[in-house]
């Protein structure tokens, strides 16, 4: 549990690198990240490389005793590389070059790149295999930053052909399995499919979900590519990328598969602004949203099912949301207490100094342009002081699990079923939910083993076959906790509609199917009863045709009045709970609250107020007030504050010694 | 007055194709449209023709007496016939591709693809001209659709250069028609005539009208070729189009020159949400409006001046539209009543059972994607059992009609007047008008021969010669009533503004001149006195002149104040009214009203409730129910009711044996 | 101080234009522009010149007394020309060609489009140089209409090659400007350089900012081409250039070195729309803001530093806003004083006659298309009757400077700082509280010289280097008063940060630095404490750390609560305010008030209602109103109303014979 930052030293004199490295020292911070970005400076001319400004900023850093990592500079090809290969820049769908000027302009396919790429991550690699100092490696940048997973080039084009050809064999099983008779859309030859390019009427969403699975696939292969040569070079270092908030073009658990740990870059107050359904609040604005930013902690410590790190923490006021208050005194220390409260192992600032250059001049930095620190710098210097106080903690342990998976997103968002309906926005309805009661959470695929899970929500389990029913079946008759949500079991791998009635292959195990289903407009009120009460939901909703089920919600308005929305099903030792609406908040939590009541998911007395929330490391608890009010912590008698105080100023924390479920916050 | 489907037993197994036609008979449906899109089962590699499994599924239908409605596949060239000819493809403003992968992807300019369309459409005519079950053809596919109408590639510049020939014979004729001396755009050979393609100022005007013209032209040519073999192969079996509803790159009336009939595809919860002004209601988002709907009704009957076919009928929840409600019970059978009480000779629900694959599998059929009943189904069923008791009725003929132009349309698109300043919706405002009191109504070209209506309306006259300025003259003098409005009479043929002030050749006939005119900001309230009482208008006014006419309507705020503002003049043995802004609901009433008063045009005794709208054919009356509350219909003594009841539940309707203008409905 | 038109005899019979010139005559104009877009009729092939058209009717405007102004055609390259060149068409950032059609479809770094224009320019200069009645020219039209600055294409990217190694002469040098380290985005040589174009990151702003100087740099150069040859062939006709409102991507004081004096074109219910920041009032949609407009006025006044022309002055209703009202009674008249009271020489009504053709039709002249009178046919003789019954006036004197520097709105619009951030708004705020006082004001760039100014207000002085502060610490010590405000010595002139903490260079000058800045959401409430008093500010604030200045205003709210806003520094003579914040129009005019005092600047006794204004030149004052209600002005005794009168009616004007500070507004 630790605190870095990432340096670019050679953005600056040398005479000052090494003032640069005392005041982190002083700071307490461990880790420097470097290297990212570099090629220019790292290979001036094709075949010239200069590493000794580099490594004479590990000499520094090894002086204080601190640890770096490197990054792979691939995110950033220099123009002169790009000039011996015009062809590895990327395309938009209409043709248009993703031109040279800025980051990423290089497509994940050009065999050109990737042999460049080969060439200076083994170098690279080479050089500082045997260096003390270096703890691991940073593959790429930011994987898909700037849209850029996905290629229209003809290089893609190409790779596309064969990458459906390993898939489905011959052309007749692609023909059948994505259904080209609609719209006379068949193909003879694998080389006959392009991407899909600009055309008049919307591509066939069998194409489009396959085309957004091989472009996750090519970043995964090209960045297998660049961890093969640097574990070849090291196997005792450690190699991770740096994840972005939850977006979703790229496959983050097929990324982690040949990662030790996933990292991920955390911007609260730009991630809400971007990310959050409706208006953020004003503590949203200025601290940003703990279950927006606390999803991504979990879904990246998920990713590698191991500890994670956040490589990039936001320092102060950044550049590319719309808005950028100062975050308020001590934001920048709650942040990294977040992340390790989530599992973080280390916390590293973006960036130590506020950059003088290019694109990022107005993003903050530890330091202010002129050297002297910045807000962030006393909050870093307090995390990591806080930390330095901490035992080292196992955990968290989630009781529970989320299942995510990104070909349900994609499909989704391929064909979506109404202009507020958001995957994310639906999984973090539930996810809000299981926060607000202090339960920790792992996000994971559908294909993790789900043994250890009291309980496991599934919101939206869009495609399913055979196998994935199964599982879930002997999941739940072993003594499970499932609720599935609206839109689970409607289609196949291919994104062709199953057969039979939704939810298709998981209807036995819910006891029941869906009817009919429609997406209202948001001025048609919808309301149902589950267990007594009346709620709001909105969105989409489904009319359920029980089998074995019980009906525990009836809607009660509209066309859709008196049929049943909300069922359960006991299964062997398990119970499986079907929800086909959207819930507003109020009812998201009595849904789960049923749940975990039925999974003996042990949860904090009271639900936790709006933007205060609580985890629990081994036997330690997190209390973090991402509001403007202070809040008062009630604490059992054995129990003691290592971290703050029971009185929670705003924007503040406090750790103490004992689990969630014995808090009180007011 | 029949119930058909749309059909692709090319979706399913052949197994299933005896049971889907047994079901369709057992609904009462009597014809099955087939052939649809079906290109690549019909000729799988080039000349290799399979119709058979056609043939097979026309045998089913025999079997059960009922008919097929067969289409040309042409929407849909096949991959294999694309990669022959890449030049067919269409080309946006910008020169981009509309590549394959959706329908539509083919220039109507390209020669190869005609030829490509004149041996597919010949070989099926040949082999089904003798087919007893064929009763007759549907050309291509909502021609225009994703807006495929406007092609910018090389193969339109040189056919809009041969075009631009044709109509103006020399360069000189062109060049003073359009008014080139402007902004230096004078053309010394019609081969240097561009489409109008990106440019950074607009396009000239005269040359946008031209290419919306020629564009429209080629699509009719077009189809005129698939007409022409169809014909030729048999000359009694129908030919027909399904037209979009009223969207405007299309000139239906060109088309339905060479059709049987015209046929239109009718989605009432869709074409509310994307052309209604304002935000629908809540009943509207479930079930359409009467008058959008009923205005498509109005136009396609009118545009062949025939019983008219509701091709694709829609059959429950569809996927295009942001939202998708459930319709409420009873609604598909009310829509089929709607198209049938306005002169539908067929209405042919799309489609059969909802398709497992491809772009519109969020689009509901008859059946549900297991081949259950889907919710419309009985619906269908219902709706062919009340036509079955039907007698087979003439009409419905109409006593006014709207004149519409696509000529006005489009040079009121390229230089719109104001933000909301719409052409439909200002038509649609009269349209509503009208039928709210129960009127039936044409909608026809000027070139029409009027002699048979008591009223004319003529929204926007805008682009007015000599010969029509005499047609209507020649109209009023013997004395018919016409209510002439805002921005007619303003250019020539040409898209320039006319020497004299508006209503130019038009002047003599209103008996006024317009003086000035402007665009109001919305929040600038706009009054105006008409028959002592006050009316508030939008949009737009003008200030008129009155010659020979009488004044009616004076504006009463703003720089307009004490302007004239709508003007009345007797002609010979009728009436001209000029209306010089654009009214809101209660002003358009008003005005209509006077204007049936002296037509002698029989209404309803008051106006229908709003979303009730009743419409007579040969002494029967239809009272559809459009809104979530029951109606009361009181009735003569001597009237009975054939269909339904006196009482109209929700999204219901009834039919009776008596004239509108007898119903009361409350 | 005279009133004339814009005429295009060659849109018209020949047989007319005598009518034409004599109805201009009866009018009391002046002035007729003639030529602008004349290309195709003065040479219609290739070296076959025809210019006897226009000198017929020069002809004409000699019989008539008047003089001539005319313009070169290179604005609208006929169709010939084109198609001998066709890579002279400008490109899009995507590469997309700007074809043939509208207007402004030329490179300015097209060599052979130069050599056309040297050709065509040559021809009509010789042909002209002696002719009596032409008093000067108008080179081109509104360079950069359309967004026709900045061009993409690869003559547009050799020549910024070519002009960044003017600038920088050796690579390295640029590499060092730009820092270029950042994102590896070095060059090795100047041919690597290109255009912005589309890429999937944003571009580096260094780059952005030169390329935008580049093109602003190339108009110029163009512009130079036409000037030189209209010189030598003959040096007293006068030469200059209709520039448009102040929008920004050309360098209007750049342009104006060549001219003898600058032109724009006034549409004051136009700009009104387009420009200003939030919903215009109702007086504004009829006839404009005269802080809007009078922005323009005095920019373009001070762009030459000489008595302007409004080279266009709208004439009535205008085709290119979103709407169009008609301008109220007079309104026309009251502009042409607005722009003689702010320093016009002359006011050139566009057009003389509604266009018939085209893409302007519906833009009004001062005839209908008809060729009869329209509605401000009557306010331009007024106008020219008022002007008739003036002595010749020398003025305004100002005593107030706005700095003003296109880099600075480059640099602001490449980095956008907050969705409401807007450099023009910005400025605005203190132009309208220096016009609300009747104080009038010069709008020049910071290299002019200041000593003439009693005060200086300098808003967002963003990129500032050692002269230009030492520069402004020569003019406060000598007694100026300086405000600068948030933003400024924030960059050095390659668009990179400043190593030390803003204002940079300025800080000793200012006394203080800034600690920190923040771009708050609307939603959050921002207030300060000014002088006692409490203010509302909004879009950005700054925490200062006074070194020498006094602090004046506090924040009040947020996280910046309690720290430094706003200060005062007391240098030599002089005295500089730093305001940190972006003001309401309250505090604005707080500030300016003090400000004001400081400076001895005699002002108007009590600010002006709003959308009332007045101005004084030698002597005599103009009182505007452009408001829909009757003013009454108070003068002293032994002032007189020389036109109008003391009651000043909507939309009318009065000039009196005595200073703005003695006028009393009610």
């Amino acid at each position: 549990m630790s605190i870095g930052t990432c340096y670019f030293p050679e953005h600056w004199p040398s005479e000052r690198w090494e003032t640069d490295v005392q005041q982190m020292a002083d700071a307490g911070l461990e880790y420097v990240r470097m290297g990212e970005f570099a090629w220019a400076r790292l290979e001036p001319e094709r075949g010239e490389f200069d590493f000794e400004w580099l490594e004479t900023a590990l000499e520094y850093i090894d002086d204080q005793g601190m640890q770096a990592v490197l990054c792979t500079p691939t995110a950033t090809p220099p123009r002169w590389l790009v000039d011996d290969h015009p062809d590895m820049l990327q395309e938009e769908p209409d043709g248009t070059t993703r031109e040279f000027g800025g980051r990423r302009h290089y497509c994940f396919n050009s065999e050109a790149y990737a042999l460049e790429t080969d060439r200076i991550v083994t170098r690279l690699a080479e050089r500082f295999a045997d260096h003390p100092v270096v703890a691991g490696w940073q593959t790429d940048n930011e994987y898909g930053c700037h849209g850029t997973i996905r290629c229209y080039c003809d290089d893609c084009s190409a790779a596309f052909s064969e990458w459906l050809q390993d898939r489905y064999g011959d052309i007749e099983t692609l023909n059948e399995a994505w259904g080209t008779t609609f719209w006379s859309q068949r193909y003879d030859d694998f080389d006959q499919i392009q991407p899909p390019r600009h055309s008049a009427a919307s591509q066939h969403p069998s194409l489009l979900l396959d085309y957004y699975r091989f472009s996750s696939d090519s970043a995964v292969a090209y960045n297998e590519r660049q961890v093969d040569i640097l574990r070849e070079a090291n196997d005792d270092w450690f190699v991770t990328h740096n994840f972005m908030s939850h977006f979703g073009p790229l496959d983050a658990y097929d990324v982690s598969e040949s990662l030790d740990f996933a990292s991920w870059d955390s911007y609260p107050t730009g991630h809400v602004q971007v990310q959050a359904q409706g208006e953020p609040s004003t503590d949203e604005y200025l601290v940003g949203s703990p279950d927006v930013t606390g999803l991504d902690h979990d879904l990246y410590r998920s990713a590698a099912n191991a500890p994670f790190w956040v490589m990039e923490q936001q320092p102060g006021d950044i550049n590319w949301p719309p808005y950028s208050p100062q975050p308020p005194e001590g934001a920048m220390r709650l942040w990294a207490h977040h992340a390790v409260a989530h599992g973080a192992d280390s916390v590293v600032y973006f960036r130590w100094r506020r950059c003088r250059q290019g694109q990022e001049q107005y993003h903050a930095g530890l330091l202010e342009a002129d050297g002297s620190p910045d807000r962030g710098y006393a909050d870093a210097a307090d995390a990591a002081a806080d930390l330095e106080s901490l035992p080292d903690l196992e955990g968290p342990e989630a009781s529970v699990a989320i299942l995510h998976e990104y070909d349900n997103l994609w499909a989704l968002n391929i064909q979506p079923h109404a202009p507020e309906f958001d995957y994310w926005a639906h999984l973090e309805t539930y996810y809000r939910a299981l926060r607000e009661r202090g339960v920790t959470v792992d996000i994971v695929p559908p294909t993790r083993d789900l043994d250890d899970y009291a309980a496991v929500v599934a919101p939206t389990l869009h495609l399913v076959d055979d196998e994935l029913a199964t599982q879930l079946t002997e999941y739940v008759e072993s003594g499970g906790n499932l609720l599935l949500t609206m839109r689970s079991g409607v289609k196949d791998r291919a994104n062709q509609l199953l057969n039979e009635p939704a939810p298709g292959p998981l209807a036995d195990l819910v006891g029941a199917t869906v009817d009919a289903h429609e997406a209202p407009h948001p001025d048609q009120e919808r309301t149902l009863e589950y267990d007594g009460e009346t709620f709001d939901y909105r969105v989409w909703d489904e009319w359920l045709e029980p089998d074995t089920a019980t009906v525990t919600g009836t809607h009660q308005s509209g066309t859709a009045a008196d049929t049943p929305a909300i069922t359960t099903n006991d299964v062997g030792d398990g119970r499986v709970r079907y929800c086909g609406i959207w819930p507003e908040d109020e009812l998201a939590d009595a849904l789960v609250t049923d749940l975990l009541e039925d999974a003996n998911v042990a949860t904090t007395p009271e639900p936790l107020p709006a933007n205060v929330r609580a985890i629990e490391r081994n036997g330690y608890s997190w209390v973090m007030n991402f509001t403007g009010e202070e809040r008062t912590l009630s604490l059992p008698a054995n129990a003691s504050v290592v971290v703050g105080s029971d009185t929670i100023p705003a924007y503040d924390l406090a750790v103490v010694d004992t689990p969630v479920t014995d808090l009180e916050v007011e």
